[in-house]
């Protein structure tokens, strides 16, 4: 039955495939064979994807794309996370990598573009190479980060921070995964070690720049009907747990007049909340997803309610302007309604913003495929994120259908994902040539 | 830690005590020891009471209070729907009953009067007219109803309304708990069955009256300066489950515009509902006490939204016209966010007038303890509300400090508690007396 969902997934991406696209060495039949054959490792009864950090399933997919990069000449090396890089000889050998590559772990009951695409792309890119005879002038590396998703430890982007250092192996170990295995015993089955697992740190001299594609997992690129997009940057979140503090009662017997409804309050600022981020930054985003009512009894006037925030932004400034102005909102109506306030902040990852330069590298090579750049913020964490905070990095979006990700519905037409894989190709082609 | 908490409520209980009041066999200590008693099962950590209907709080509670019932000589009976009954034989033990009474369960993190009062009041009748050798001309059934708050199944007033027959199985059966267990798993839990739930029915003519002695729980009594009040009628509480429905989205990939985010909606319906009793009626109420937030996850846009409403107004007409308001400005906001939203009323209690009669016999009560009487409506629904339908009912209500209930804070003291106890018996004894 896997078999013949697989046979469906290529048969299905070839439908409406732009013939036109197979050019420069880059072949949709080959991708498409590759996406299908992938899909097949952890494929759900709902046809989605389970292959989720350091199981078997996503290492079986890595030493599946392993095989394809020594088949295409690739020098493959695992380090201590379970990375794979396959790395291809530059004219001049001895300079620093160009990189770019993706994941393909996935959440449970994933989808099959999250992660494979930008792995296949980078590939791809070889492939194309290899086709027309082009040998790059600097190494490149096509790689593969361990964990990004997170859906095993939560916690993600295993693998990339491990390349970078920003591991903290005390906290690290004490993770505790699904099953209530710890991040030692689970590295230790998939055959690493937890001692062992700093060792993945490169020096980031090592690395010119890297470069990601990755379904946008949102609806900007299909509204402005483009295939691809380039990322200005990555949104970090910041969590606020904001607390409105009133007086509980009864419904019934408490006259309207003089109650302290904790609700009420809480209610004007959830409806204010969405005003606020257009007045700081297009690319700001504020949603309070998680409501808790203390006591949410039918009849009893709250007494409490703990909203939950999510804030982000590419830029930092912009992140920290917004939520003093959250703060300086919630004052203005807690004081109104003469209840009281209080917060914490839970979480802050820092934005990383994309660097002018690459942005151009990036606008060239999207005008050469003869679409219009689209520029858009990330509010998903990638790995690029992690490497941007100490090489060039920049990602390249493929349209997402109707923005649905981290399901099977997942989709992103094959034409979609080789105009990604033309870009990229531009895009490395372009940095080999500048210093 | 909560025997030092029990042991301090004995003791603050005591502290301004009117000694003075332990005449004609009532007894402050032994009505505060039991009162303590009651208040250690299912105590919170903030000093609350958390007994919701049909758990094992409830039950331990009920338990309690029959292994008094028993000690104090009377027959007790648990029916099918949990109820519990202690009976005391009268001289014509062949006549209908007086019933008094009132529940055990509480909202979470309520307090420890609303309900236990007027049970324990009940009983202590019982226990003055052991001491003083008094036997009933009729007989007296001291009673315990199930689930009266309905913080389980946002329903309420289920052990009375089972015994008055006015309970539909049909949508019974459908109810689901916080846990989302329906009512069936429930109530088999607890050592019930749905199959035999309508089974508690009982033929009115079995009961000449029923008088309940509760907390205000408002603050009419204490500005009146009077420990005790005479209820003329209560204003039946109408619950509304209003469903907002948006689309769920990623936090951070979701663009502020074009966002169809079900809380924001549901925000701005929150902070308008407040200002819609007053423009029909001064002693309109209506409250939110009960959110459910879908999917509840910080990084997601939610989806739907619950908002449990409960309305309240003594006339009936202006009830429905609440509700018709409460809806058009509910239409009025999803359409301009463009949400939909879906209702469904869980309740409707009419307003329940108690006889001039009753009222007459009760007032007498009142002035044999030389208190001035002191006339005021409940806000509330009771158990008496649904007893009045088809017997005589009335209702003495005590003093609640600073009018706050559904809370730790709740407060009546002893001294209020047992003037209620001494109209109570009055009440009852002339009720004796009359045809």
């Amino acid at each position: 039955m896997s078999n013949a969902l697989l046979k469906e997934l290529y048969d299905v991406l070839l439908e409406d495939f732009d013939d036109s696209l197979n050019r420069s060495g880059v072949s949709g039949t080959r991708f498409a064979s590759r996406l299908s054959a992938l899909a097949k490792i952890g494929l759900t009864e709902e046809n989605g994807s389970y292959r989720i950090g350091y199981s078997l399933e996503e290492k079986e997919a890595k030493e599946l794309v392993a095989a394809w990069m020594k088949e295409a000449g690739l020098q493959v090396r695992i380090d201590y996370a379970g990375n794979v890089f396959g790395r291809l000889a530059g004219k001049q050998d001895q300079l620093p990598s160009i990189l770019s590559g993706s994941h393909v772990d996935s959440v449970p009951n994933g989808g099959h573009f999250d992660g494979p695409l930008g792995v296949l792309a980078a590939l791809e890119v070889v492939e194309a190479w290899k086709e027309t005879g082009y040998q790059p002038e600097i190494p490149y590396e096509v790689v593969i980060f361990s964990d990004e998703e997170g859906a095993r430890f939560n916690g993600g982007l295993t693998g990339s921070r491990a390349v970078v250092g920003d591991i903290d192996m005390e906290k690290q170990r004490k993770l505790l995964d699904l099953n209530g295995d710890d991040f030692t015993t689970v590295i230790e089955n998939y055959g690493l070690s937890a001692e062992s697992f700093p060792a993945a740190f490169r020096e980031p001299s090592t690395i010119k720049a890297y470069i990601e594609v990755h379904i946008e997992q949102g609806k900007v690129l299909e509204k402005a009907n483009v295939p691809v997009g380039i990322v200005t940057g990555i949104a970090g979140p910041l969590w606020l747990k904001m607390s409105f503090i009133g007086e509980a009662g009864h419904a019934g017997n408490t006259p309207m007049i003089g109650r302290k409804d904790a609700l009420v309050a809480a209610g004007e600022f959830i409806a204010a909340l969405p005003l606020l981020p257009a007045t700081l930054s297009d690319s700001a985003v504020a949603t309070i997803g998680k409501v808790e009512v203390h006591p949410n009894g039918v009849n009893v006037i709250p007494g409490q309610v703990d909203l939950y925030l999510d804030i982000r932004d590419i830029y930092t400034d912009t992140v920290d302007q917004l939520v003093a102005l959250v703060i300086e909102k919630a004052k203005e109506i807690t004081e109104k309604y003469e209840v009281s306030f209080d917060y914490k902040q839970t979480l802050k990852v820092n934005p990383f913003l994309v660097k002018e330069e690459l942005l151009e590298t990036l606008t060239e090579a999207v005008e050469k495929e003869g679409i219009s750049p689209v520029y858009l913020p990330s509010g998903a964490g990638h790995d690029a994120m992690i490497l941007g905070k100490y090489v060039p990095s920049a990602m390249i979006f493929a349209r997402s259908k109707n923005g649905i990700s981290h399901n099977p519905l997942e989709w992103t037409t094959l034409s979609d994902c080789l105009h990604a894989v033309h870009v990229l190709k531009h895009t490395i082609e372009t940095l080999n040539e500048t210093k």
